[in-house]
């Protein structure tokens, strides 16, 4: 197919794909003529999945080359750490590490001092406490534990057929399935606060009142 | 003190604190004179709180903005369902909750078909299937278990002293706490990926062949 059908198949705009392509995120088609090319299914897929990174992970441009290379890493573990590196926080090499560890140590895993999902942690844990929102030794007992079990049933789903099945899983499973647990915990806190709170009322019966210690939710918004 | 005082004691530049003036971010200081204006600790809280949404959070200027606003809200709910609208994947009002709707039905939960994380969840759905990473029902049970442990602690903590109080903890919890849990989902896969396929070996002796299904961790790169 022409670019025009790249676009058609896919709902990606020609400018955005002659963008990835100049990129180097999207290998050229095969030259037809002196300035047409031909694009195949592999284009459409690897279209797909830089969408998914752009728009659902939330990816820069320079984080999904490095996350598209590491689908071709040779080893499982050079690729999930690879595209660990690219999720955000972004963070540089220089954070201190120290009180992460500790925590993750209190919760019976291991890391490397400078690996880049404790450097994410470090960074993630300073910016709640530098607005008073310290999260609290307790709940990040409750937050280790499901991340664990989440953990656990994702390794459970790597596939064993090859290598490059499994690096493909580790890679995406790991970019792809953040927004769903995500969605999941916001959806939870309504269902939650609903319980604990009460029913939704209609906002035109919603209290105005800053005295009411907690209102209904607002679910239905 | 003056903005370069506010720039030392929060470690902003100047120049991107005159941009969340304009922006209107960051309240103007008191005017001194016709060309200077003095800050107070509200601004350094205040700037310490849109870094930690721009810089941690990854929020865009605009969600910022709207995060902001509905720290002011009167109703908890009404301000937790502003913020959640905010957050990554953005999405349209025009997404098929569908399936994502049985899916939360299937959890014993409730929402509105038009909420927020239901499409954003919906999205995440659909990009991962897009690109043959379909999670299993098995697997959303389990996300979804871990996403209700994780809410019911986020709820607990919810301050009664003062709506104002419960509406910043609703906002800032949902917000800055999400990129603890993914950080420590990232470390819990080296965790639990070191226990099912072996120690890490170091980077010099790690298996290059393609053939070897599952390679040992990476997680001391």
């Amino acid at each position: 197919m022409r670019i025009s059908g790249l676009a058609a198949a896919t709902g990606v705009p020609v400018a955005t794909i002659k963008y990835y392509l100049r990129e180097g995120l999207l290998p050229p088609g095969e030259a037809s003529s002196a300035t047409q090319a031909t694009y195949d299914a592999d284009h459409v897929a690897r279209l797909r999945l830089i969408r998914a990174l752009v728009d659902v992970a939330g990816l820069s441009i320079a984080a999904v080359r490095d996350v598209l290379a590491a689908l071709g890493a040779d080893d499982v573990f050079d690729a999930l750490g690879r595209t660990q590196e690219q999720l955000p926080p972004r963070v540089g090499e220089d954070v201190d590490t120290t009180a992460a560890l500790d925590l993750v140590h209190t919760l019976g895993w291991s890391t490397a001092p400078g690996s880049a999902p404790l450097r994410q942690l470090a960074v993630a844990l300073d910016a709640a406490a530098a607005v008073d929102m310290a999260i609290t030794p307790q709940q990040l007992e409750i937050y280790g534990r499901a991340a664990y079990e989440v953990a656990e049933c994702d390794v459970a789903g790597v596939p064993t057929t090859s290598v490059a099945d499994a690096t493909r899983y580790a890679v995406l499973g790991t970019v792809l399935y953040e927004p769903v647990l995500l969605a999941l915990r916001r959806l939870a806190h309504q269902q939650v606060s609903a319980q604990r709170f009460g029913a939704p009322r209609p906002p035109a019966h919603r209290s105005r009142s800053r005295r009411t210690p907690v209102s209904p939710p607002a679910s239905s918004r």
